[in-house]
């Protein structure tokens, strides 16, 4: 592993979603793996740390990740925003079908295997959240809405560590925010709120 | 109404939340009010538009939405940062026992109303969601997760038009992302995602 991705403690993981960047989903099973954007997902527990991420009928992440009850999230970076639209933007059972190659070949993504979740998990991320699926069939129908449980996290030590994002310096490794259509938001300044004078 | 505020054609009405902004969520019953700051809100589906907001358990906001079945969301700005920290971390009805005011009359908010819901909506956000619960008690419970259908949209026009939002020139209105313990991220630069070279 290099040496920039240190494990984040359970108890801060929301930490690597509380500021809403886009992510992606990934999943295998069955000898398939799969890699998909998601701007809609969001911290949904501290502690244990569960998440929500909404995932389209469509997709074919969806479909393994209800055969193997695993996921995981992962935070791209500025660097990785060409990357995250093409990833959000096409489907990895069509290049399989078409082509032979899925998403990582495709794409000549470099990955890596953890021991605590079967979804593979893509180098050069900012964040990597390994999931345990929550099964609620009613609302993943009804809404396309998908919970999960953190079983282990990581982050690159470069810019979050003792529970902060700290892109100073980093710029290419700022977290992205997707608006729409391949128009994204990045991470800017951070500011401290200060108390309300004469408030209580 | 302020010349700044603007609908929202509900068809974009996703893209005010999209890129994961800290909202505050407000909503009224029985003569009651209260707004709450959420980091953990997400868009949840395009047409009709619906939205996914975390509400704990000892939440006033929840208990008035609740009886209400409406809610309101809406996107505060750096001006409105000391506010933000200040909404989520003091509570309205300890508030309102103790001193007998509410959060709007401690500190001093200026709220204004509109016809498609109940909730108090704050003067100088930069955008605001007026949603309809979507009761799933089960999910509620469980998870306080609460789902809402948006009915009508706003946007301070300075900063979101034409389903984008541009915040040059207005610093003061960038939109803030919590971390944690009142630690924010502003919005930063745009930036637009370029098709990769050589990929379908």
């Amino acid at each position: 592993m290099p040496s920039h991705r240190h494990p984040v403690e359970l108890a801060k993981a929301y930490r690597l979603l509380n500021h809403g960047p886009t992510v992606l989903v990934s999943a295998a099973a069955g000898g398939r793996r799969n890699i998909m954007a998601a701007a809609w997902a969001m911290p949904l527990d501290f502690a244990p740390p569960k998440v929500a991420v909404v995932l389209d009928k469509s997709t074919w992440t969806r479909e393994l990740l209800e055969d193997s009850g695993e996921f995981a999230l992962q935070v791209p970076t500025r660097a990785q925003v060409d990357l995250t639209q093409a990833l959000g933007s096409s489907s990895g059972r069509e290049l399989v079908e078409r082509d032979g190659a899925d998403k990582f070949e495709t794409y000549g993504l470099a990955s890596f295997a953890v021991a605590e979740t079967s979804a593979p998990l893509l180098e050069g991320c900012a964040a990597w959240l390994a999931c345990r699926l929550l099964p609620e069939p009613a609302i993943q129908q009804r809404y396309d809405l998908f919970l999960g449980e953190v079983v282990a996290a990581w982050a690159d030590a470069r810019v979050f560590s003792k529970g902060r994002w700290h892109f100073e310096g980093h710029d290419a490794l700022r977290t992205i925010h997707h608006v729409a259509g391949g128009h994204f938001l990045l991470d800017g300044d951070a500011i401290d709120a200060r108390p309300l004078p004469g408030r209580t």
